[in-house]
């Protein structure tokens, strides 16, 4: 019989690495990942989807550990020639990641969808888990700062993620649609995980999509969500600083609180160990751990701690 | 006053080594190049010219002195990549060289004209020649074989021009204009030159473009054609083939018949000399010089030749 899946809800860096240990604790092919496709962006003419490509380079092994995005090894002959000709290089594209963007804009163009596409590049890339997009409609975040609305990737890379945020949209949203198998995958899920992901930017665009919170609603006691916030601090990007722009404290309670109708579990760093009680009285079980992962042993034992809180199988 | 424009009809890679070499015997901002875009083909999305390409990367000092095509010293990581997802790899794209194609593919869709863009490109290839696309429309060359009707790039590049060649169509020719500039260009002409190309694919569909054969009928006096074939052979690609394959005999003054309705000096190889009685019956004057461009030396020494066949002010 084939096992029920374990689904992940990922954004980038961070919900990488810790799949990239999740993978190595668990049957690789169990998982069925969803991922963020809000800041994907049109680069040059060609469709780039940072968050995909950094979970299926990650779990294809071919990740730079460094930065955490793009190929190892990589060079940038063709950004730089771009960059002779006047074009914008703000955006850095590595010339084997240009290969990922090429094939996945022709395959679009060619009337393939995106939950297609992407299964077909994780699988020439060697990743034995399912990636699979959030929707196959386009969904855009949107970042309203103090200079004006601005597309994510140029709030997020161009501009640094320097602005005061006020606010997000996602354009698209409300149209969209789940991806193929998605809410099928929830409904049949024995465990879901909310990977270390920006809640705004990584995790929101994904529970924008209609459908997709309703059905993990159905499933909350199997749900087991990972701050993202450590000693009130981002592990990578900006959530901190959003989570202050917006007005909220920026704290895995915090956090906790945005994912309380859903999540049943949330494990938080033993650095925030005092704020369990703030976790628990919002009706969900703190578990605490180490969520800090420096190395692939942090990775696996992350991977361990969220498999034994949800009581599964190793 | 301006100087009167030296008009060239350009084919690829032996266009572009004559070419090197006009450009170092006259100044080069007189030279007015019409490029031929019947190879243009779209090759993962991406907009390609080969034909101006190679004319572009060789005046601005960029190309690849071994294979004519392509720039010095570039990689193919992008491709590399491209062929491990599964992507075709027939069309040799380089790193650096795909940033052409990226930018002319963006450009283009911005609404951009191909002529715009291509001077563009070149100005920042550092090229101070106008090179100038035959049409702003879309020419396609087809080539009819045994093996059925192939597109250019399909017969030329990925089954290595082998097929036998029963005729060639420019799809879309009828329809196309001149790029701007073109038809003025060649009325000012001081004089004009048809580069050492293959006489069907690369100064054919120049010649289709709807008005440049007419408007060349007008200077037949200050016209001079190189042959690109010397002792019955192609200095390079497969016009000697082509020729034979079409019934024609493969010959200097075979090619000089096909031009002879507009061109009133053509030049053929010292190999060739016996053939001089042969051009000289089509009512054109056959000058006999060393045409075969080992090295600088002689790509300089057969402009200095034409300029002097046309009596021009070098």
């Amino acid at each position: 019989m084939k096992p029920r899946p374990i689904v992940a809800l990922a954004g980038g860096v961070g919900a990488a690495r810790f799949l990239d240990g999740l993978a190595r604790v668990l049957p690789p092919e169990q998982l069925f990942i969803i991922g963020n496709t809000g800041d994907d962006a049109e680069i040059h003419g060609l469709h780039v989807s940072p968050d995909l490509d950094t979970v299926m380079y990650t779990l294809g092994g071919l990740a730079n550990p460094d930065r955490g995005w793009g190929i190892r090894g990589d060079t940038f002959r063709c950004l730089e020639a771009l960059g002779r000709l006047g074009g914008e290089t703000w955006f850095q594209l590595g010339d084997r990641d240009l290969a990922t963007h090429l094939y996945r804009t022709e395959r679009l163009r060619q009337g393939g969808a995106l939950s297609q596409v992407t299964a077909e590049i994780a699988a020439a890339l060697g990743v034995r888990s399912l990636i699979v997009p959030m929707s196959d409609h386009p969904v855009r975040t949107w970042v309203c700062t103090a200079s004006g609305e601005l597309e994510f990737q140029t709030y997020f890379v161009k501009r640094r993620a320097r602005d005061t945020v006020a606010g997000i949209r996602f354009q698209g949203a409300d149209e969209a649609a789940p991806a193929p198998g998605v809410i099928e995958a929830i409904g049949q899920a024995e465990a879901i995980i909310v990977c270390p992901s920006n809640p705004f930017i990584s995790i929101g665009p994904i529970l924008a999509v209609p459908g997709i919170r309703d059905a993990l609603r159905q499933k909350r006691e199997r749900i087991a969500a990972i701050s993202p916030i450590v000693g009130g601090r981002a592990l990578k990007g900006p959530a901190a600083h959003m989570m202050k722009s917006m007005k909220m404290q920026s704290s895995a309670a915090a956090v906790a609180q945005l994912y309380a109708d859903f999540a049943g579990v949330f494990i938080l760093d033993e650095l925030d160990h005092k704020q369990a009680d703030q976790v628990e009285a919002l009706d969900l079980r703190a578990v605490i751990t180490n969520t800090i992962m420096s190395g692939m042993r942090e990775r696996k034992s992350l991977a361990r701690a969220v498999v034994s809180a949800l009581e599964l199988a190793a």
